[in-house]
């Protein structure tokens, strides 16, 4: 497969869509909505189409990758696909030992504990080659998708190194927590590395034709606000600044960081996604009035009817209003749970609006 | 067993005691300590002592439980004792069918999700006579106590409520927000009788001895300010109006509820627990500098080597400094694999302050 030479954004492609326009911070005549985690297992295609097939292999078959990225916007006519992946990818084309236990998450298969545990982690490379799989299934995405944008997508140094210390999911993160404290040279070494890691499968991503980028941190909500600004922004800002070449603009995410929103920002995103926890007037006063943003539907009303969902989306959309530019989405995930039905109407109201 | 026909308060015995005295916004010679989830998993002689009891079982022989509650008192000094229990106790003994799955958490046998689910669990009411275990257990150890003061504890509404509605511990506790939006009447219908279980609870613990009462409400972090104010508060307040004609201050915490202090206090505790994200000074500012507090070294820091601990630590004694009663603690609980020796090493620091 031949990759395009130059960043598909310089070719007007998507430009003038209403998710790049939202993110630059204007106000499209239509209000752009999309939503996290709508490729995947919320839709019956989805489960048709992955099969049996292993999560990190999925998101490693570009034609199949490509497919499940395209499924939710065949469907919901949203406005923007997300590249179907996981944040785990990049450790696992670097050559970490990494397996994501459906019902479970992404377990290692040692955890990363100590200086010398880091010193051979940093041992692993990830190069354009190694990317070839992901460049492939967004290129392929990117050809089907025509003038509707495509989000690279990859998780921030805090959210991969809490994984790798940690061996696999936790609750507080506590192991990582404890080595940022207890050994702040060798947790800086290890998120630097994660930092590059992820930051290199962003880029491969934009530099197949993604015309944003959103950072997941997925886990920063655990943290005080003097942890995430000494310890974990450095490598935020290292992983975002290799896309900084790139004319893509950049989201950033979190649940829980309603303390963090400004913090994230600063390490040098263009656009802030809020959780549900967060009125979005109250974030974006927060933000200094100055940030377009994205959210913040509360998932949990999804399951609910139509009239309790309507006036919240109604709601948040209202709110939203006093921030620069806005791309409605939800507070966090798409639960396995939803009606896809129940998206596909939302979509249609937030048109309206 | 005849139980004190009048609250120990009254008598006298711990009134003078420096956790009584922070907890009525004094402030006295020497700063009280004591930990949440002291008694239990991260001590030896807990281990020996209940050796292969479920847990539940524990919670609900006398003689169990005031041992383990007094253990680390013994141990480490500290200058309070937490009855050992857990939230789901008065759900047993309401006579809901619950269990506690090691490495899982509480399990109910059967979800509650609708109105008649609802109407059924209000049938099952909890007595006085089905709470002489728990009344049994803490005037045994308050009778070993003598001037330390035992602190009563109970799980809030919405806690319990998320766990009934979602049968079991979940990430985001969706089911429960759910029906809060979806089904209002059928929510308070359950938080009210979550309310009075739980109130009934704490109330047999102040009246068997118990010198202050503890609310938690763990998960009322995954809660806007506006739902919490809405759909929590009352039941909280509910529960909290079981203790108010005892003489016992009450204390309100929950994880991640930075947002909520003000709101938490005002359900009618007297004291606000501050997780370890928000410093102790933000804290008293975000409560009008008025309440008395307690907190919140963080537990991820236990495992530091000691000059990271102590240096943090000292900070959080004198971030502290800014309300009017400070109650030393950890911002969560105590990590299973804690080493003993550093939590009574803290405590001499902190009573060296």
């Amino acid at each position: 497969m031949v990759l395009p030479l130059t960043h598909p954004l310089s070719d007007g492609r998507t430009t003038h869509s209403s998710l790049v326009r939202a993110y630059s911070g204007q106000r499209p005549e239509r209000l752009p909505v999309w939503f996290m985690r709508q490729a995947g297992r919320s839709l019956p295609e989805y489960k048709a189409a992955r099969g049996g097939t292993a999560m990190l292999d999925a998101c490693l078959t570009p034609e199949l990758a490509s497919e499940i990225t395209l499924q939710p916007v065949r469907r919901h006519g949203v406005d923007a696909a997300i590249f179907f992946s996981d944040i785990v990818v990049p450790l696992r084309l670097a050559g970490v030992d990494v397996e994501i236990k459906p019902g479970v998450g992404p377990v290692m298969g040692a955890a990363i504990r100590t200086a010398d545990d880091v010193a051979r982690l940093r041992e692993l490379t990830l190069t354009p080659a190694d990317l070839e799989p992901v460049s492939q299934g967004v290129a392929l995405t990117v050809e089907a998708l025509g003038s509707t944008p495509l989000i690279g997508f990859a998780g921030a140094p805090f959210t991969l190194a809490a994984y790798l210390v940690e061996g696999g999911p936790s609750r507080d993160h506590l192991a990582a927590r404890t080595l940022m404290h207890a050994d702040p040279e060798t947790w800086r070494a290890l998120t630097e590395w994660a930092a590059d890691v992820t930051g290199a499968f962003l880029r491969a991503q934009v530099l197949a034709g993604a015309s944003a980028a959103q950072l997941f941190d997925s886990w920063a909500g655990s943290l005080s606000l003097g942890d995430y600004t000494q310890h974990v922004a450095p490598a935020s800002t290292r992983a975002l600044s290799q896309v900084k070449d790139l004319d893509v603009r950049t989201v950033h995410f979190g649940t829980g960081t309603g303390e963090l929103l400004a913090a994230m920002r600063d390490v040098g995103a263009d656009v802030v996604g809020v959780d549900y926890r967060i009125p979005l007037d109250e974030a974006s006063r927060r933000l200094g009035g100055h940030t377009p943003i994205q959210g913040n539907i509360d998932p949990a009303l999804l399951a609910a009817p139509w009239p309790v969902l309507e006036a919240h989306a109604r709601d948040v959309v209202a709110r939203g209003a006093s921030a620069p530019g806005h791309v409605v989405n939800l507070g966090h995930g798409v639960p396995p749970t939803t009606d896809p039905d129940v998206l596909t109407r939302l979509v249609g109201l937030i048109h309206s609006l």
